[in-house]
């Protein structure tokens, strides 16, 4: 059964470790909206430290957002030590099909690591699938297949959680497809917002292991009412991105469910 | 002619992806800044794909904050890839003055690639045309010439539109001086506002590639006039950055223009 | 004697620069603390300019949190310019005993530098005495020794200024124990706040080199008092955030010391 609240409840008395690889522009964005939620982040990326990092984390999160060799193989290194100890991953695939190298990277990791849950924009998500995608740097601009075809897709072709966010987001592990109808569109003012609901669901993951699809859609549905919080009375994105983070932490898991808009399809 | 609504609203309409290789301390600022005045940001800096996410860009953004030499490689390459396309370049050379790796890095980039805008403070361009300079750090402390005159002699020296910033802006092609006085003291007490500034000319420059001088002053004139909209009301450095993506966001064509105080001097 | 006053108003006055060799989270962070209090912060990490930059610094802040080995030899690099300047070194050690990576880098760093200050939580300083401690991530979950020791303990083992952060603040010379009573629990939830102890430990020893201890505690004073204002109308922790800078702007040397709550143990 889905439960946000119950999941929250869980996250914030186990306080997780949440290890993320992820890129320079979000990294303070995705700490923080970690530690708002109530989890403990922690960034390390040298290979000489990564697996044994990563063996303390109760999830990873590994994103492409400014990829270099050197933080591939960190991921390379991270991700096996994850794989083996069925530690749960989440890949954010940013950027794949702008370049070759993002895209090549992307498939990478996911044939070498146990990826628990992609989390994409439609974009991202349709190109690895090989579906018709317009990525734009790091914007989605369109997809071939519409959002829960193309969730479902991505899960039975990838042998992940396949979830793709946008106005609505999908959630699919290839046979069922859960719909998050929470947001604002103030979301896609601010940089990292993606990035940060990639770290949302590593922390809620981490509290609901066995049952990743629930968790995937329990996190961006979570995300989404704190974005409908922040959004009432900010003036614009800054104010709004300040805002996300009181309201993150000030989630309730008295209410949260009465708020959250997760719909089976 | 100078209007920097008409550029602003060609720039919303168009969405211009800007390429950005940029310092550590600015990604998210300058990410930030960019999406919120109306372009889409990209950050890439791997040698396996500037190249490419460069020829998809409408202008391109060097910035030396952080320098090491696999990230001046990278410059090399997307800023070889945007000469040969004639993609906008603009170089912000943070820090030249202070060390010689920094001054020395500028004037590579200057001497390989053809730079657009030069968008720096009084003692960063003063160093890179061998007039009297103080640096401290990535500050200007002071500079020989007066930055009217220092905005000629670069952009006829180093064959750029120079854009020197400070209390009040001058930017120049070599003949002709635009000033631009628009601005708020709060700015110096927020980090990478400058770096924002060269962002935003970035955008600017995709807007209105033909017109680079005007495009050069209409982004300092609008960024200025979003920190005067942001200070009011800010307690602080802190509010005041917030506030600042808040008001690039609102920024009204309908009234920009009453409010830009460009002049040719 | 001891005044965060009258040290503010000193570094206020000669707006020193000061070198920060830190990790990627937080870099912003610490650059803009050190431009509110009202120091100039410079980033530079590159080997090619390192030394040059340490040379023009008035104090030097080096900080694990996100290292790997080239960021290391960066350090050791900076830091045998400024131990042969006699410029003021602060280690932060963040995430030692967290992995034997950051553990064994914090002991090269202080064995080969004439560290002045090591400032860093309870579990990490315990780490590094070798005494019984619990670090998460980067978060202490628990020492074995209580605070005043801890920080006599290491003050001695160690040949610093141990500056042991917590919900109170204790800081030794080995001798001297002062504690310090200020700050506000919403620290906590924002990550980098530790960090920016650091970085403000090092403004504040650029303005008092000569009384290393007081400096150290001056400085979370001053911090802690900040952060009592900014959380006073905050909504959470991204107001809070934000408000931490605009207090940090506006602390008032000519109340600051009835504020600071500083005790010799």
């Amino acid at each position: 059964m889905t439960s946000a609240a119950a999941t929250l409840q869980a996250l914030r008395e186990q306080k997780p470790l949440v290890h993320q690889i992820t890129n320079y522009v979000v990294m303070n964005e995705t700490a923080n909206a970690t530690l708002a939620i109530g989890a403990l982040p922690v960034m390390a990326h040298a290979g000489e430290e990564v697996e044994e990092m990563a063996r303390l984390a109760s999830s990873l999160v590994l994103n492409i957002g400014t990829l270099s060799p050197h933080w591939v193989e960190a991921m390379i290194l991270a991700g096996g030590t994850a794989t083996a100890r069925d530690i749960p991953i989440v890949l954010d695939p940013v950027g794949a099909g702008a370049t070759q190298y993002r895209t090549a990277t992307a498939h990478r990791l996911l044939g070498i690591l146990d990826v628990t849950v992609l989390r994409g924009n439609a974009g991202e998500i349709a190109t690895l699938v090989g579906a018709e995608a317009e990525v734009r740097g790091v914007e989605s601009i369109g997809a071939g297949l519409e959002p829960a075809e193309l969730a479902r897709t991505a899960a039975l072709r990838l042998g992940v959680i396949a979830s793709v966010t946008g106005p609505v987001d999908h959630v699919s592990d290839g046979e069922r497809v859960l719909s998050v109808a929470n947001g604002h569109e103030l979301l896609a003012t601010v940089t990292g917002t993606g990035c940060m609901s990639s770290a949302l669901t590593g922390c809620f993951l981490a509290a609901k292991p066995d049952a990743p699809l629930e968790a995937a859609a329990e996190a961006l549905a979570a995300f989404g009412v704190a974005a409908e919080d922040a959004a009432d009375g900010a003036a614009g994105p800054g104010t709004f991105h300040a805002r996300l983070y009181d309201a993150l932490y000030a989630l309730d898991p008295a209410i949260l469910d009465e708020r959250t808009r997760i719909e089976e399809l």
